[in-house]
């Protein structure tokens, strides 16, 4: 028999709150036939919530009362301050107890960085934790860290962030030894900053499998597991993608609606559109992970549907499932040496 | 009668050398009635390659000898110091010389800034330059700089970049006062770091038409005129928006090509498909400015066919007729005060 995952969710976090969380969960519990999730959040909204579905799985799904919510633009230090009772500190307090294994929650990011930093603390020989995801390439997907939970980072910390994605993409696609690549510019002038230098020596005598500098179209068109820079750059290639992917979608849909001809093309070719919308759709790549934090957290889009939201709930299966924090540690350790690993927790 | 345009043409430049830029040349002379070009580079090459076509107006294009080249990947300073009578070299000096308008290369980025900062001095009050160029935007395009030339940049420079990138849109483009936006990053925690900051604090006091933060989507989605960034970032950016464009039609391909039915497909959405691909085609953002020169350069890709290589000639003509340059002093002036415009030629 396989062993039971059990997730808390922050079920008033996002756009949409528990109008999305509820469904998603509902979802996911049908495609996982180990997952058990416990809601958190108020518990009369979660409860006639669930009453609208029939056939709950009441031994599957439970609800956990707590009596805030942490609003979008809330500041990070006024949430884990004033918020102890949040749907966010509660799903979070759930991991750290022994509860649950992972927390999803779709809520403001800083809040939750913040929150998980404070309940669950730092792996040790981690400074700062990055915030990492599949994103689409040219070869299937690629993983990318940090997206933005460091706008400025150190060498060491470029290592660290090296070490975190190996590790989660050797752990959840088994993948034995990651190749790595530092996001770089190509200028012939000035080849990157002194901190992206003094990361690839780093690197490079690392024990991980660095293949070098990729530039901004390498991430999508090389052959790489792990892509790393600092969460400013990563936060910009991120989004800088996602436009892109945007723009090319609305100038498809002009393109394809313009005459009575084009949209004719359009409905035959429906079957190769639909087929490349999928492949790039950004719901099947929901669901960021918290590197570094001594537990598991992952982030949905603010904005995610059910599906969405759902697909986070996969990506903190599948971190369940393979201990990821544990082999980030144990691969920190093998690449740092013993040292970090002494480093008592705090 | 509309005044003559001369530019000079680094001919051996890019990855094509001569059976590039000569044809572009060509091309470009059959759609500019007063353009006059030097071709520079090896008189013997460029003869024989001009004489390979017929009805070529002597009157219109002419040869300067330059016995050296710039390697596509030779070191700036060695080129710089080595080189002196290179096809760039000696394509730059023209301008100096005022023989030539501006000078059009597809060589190496960092040997060509260096020779033009070496050669053409910066404009007063300007501390570096800025790689600035037109990209494909959802109204249109939008001008980005600095694309490549600075991997580290502090507030001043961030502002005179919106200051040069205000001016060439409003020389080219005819737009009074171009909105102008800072690249930064959306997360809650951590939006931007200090420089960021300190310029945003600068811009709006500026007089300039600053409307704040876009983040990396919102280039390609905002209705904005120019975007400031340091060189790190955007050439970031400018990469990842290829890379991802080039991911996306390499699955349409895969898609359209699936089966008899995609291929039937794909053969009525051709006209669709090809509109598509010419509002996306890099060929027609080719050409970027070397901003804050006391004169102008534009850099092609060094890869550009004729049609791309013909597209910066045309970018080359555009700025000449606004005299870009004195227009980036005045508007300097303008919004810093005198001091700056008072600052001796270096």
């Amino acid at each position: 028999m396989v062993a039971p995952v059990v997730l808390s969710i922050d079920a008033m976090s996002g756009d949409h709150g528990h109008t999305v969380t509820v469904d998603a969960a509902l979802l996911a519990l049908s495609e996982i036939p180990e997952l058990k999730l416990i809601l958190v959040g108020d518990e009369a909204i979660l409860a006639a919530s669930l009453a609208a579905h029939k056939h709950v799985d009441v031994s599957r799904i439970s609800i956990r009362h707590a009596s805030e919510i942490v609003e979008m633009h809330e500041s990070p230090s006024k949430a884990l301050r004033n918020k102890k009772d949040s749907s966010m500190r509660v799903a979070i307090n759930l991991v750290k107890e022994g509860e649950a294994q992972a927390a999803v929650s779709a809520g403001n990011t800083g809040a939750l960085m913040a929150t998980a930093r404070f309940v669950l603390k730092m792996l040790p020989g981690i400074e700062r934790p990055a915030i990492v995801s599949a994103i689409p390439s040219i070869n299937g997907h690629v993983h990318m860290l940090d997206l933005g939970a460091n706008a400025e980072c150190d060498a060491q910390q470029l290592l660290q962030f090296a070490v975190m994605g190996s590790a989660i993409v050797n752990a959840v696609h088994g993948i034995e030894r990651p190749t790595v690549a530092l996001l770089n510019i190509g200028e012939e002038e000035i080849k990157g900053n002194e901190v992206i230098k003094a990361a690839a020596g780093m690197l490079a005598t690392s024990g991980l499998n660095y293949i070098g500098f990729v530039e901004g179209d390498g991430i999508f068109l090389k052959d790489v597991d792990v892509v790393v820079c600092d969460g400013f750059v990563g936060n910009i290639a991120l989004k800088t993608g996602e436009g892109v992917a945007k723009m090319m979608k609305q100038f498809m849909q002009e393109e394809f609606t313009r005459n009575i001809f084009t949209k004719a093309a359009a409905a035959m070719a429906m079957p190769a559109l639909k087929a490349l919308g999928k492949r790039m759709d950004p719901r099947h790549y929901n669901g960021a992970s918290f590197a570094g934090l001594n537990g598991i957290v992952i982030k949905s889009h603010g904005s995610a549907d059910a599906l969405a939201f759902s697909n986070a709930i996969h990506v903190a299966v599948r971190e369940v499932k393979q201990d990821v924090p544990k082999r980030i540690a144990a691969l920190l350790a093998a690449t740092l040496g013993s040292e970090p690993a002494l480093e008592p927790l705090k």
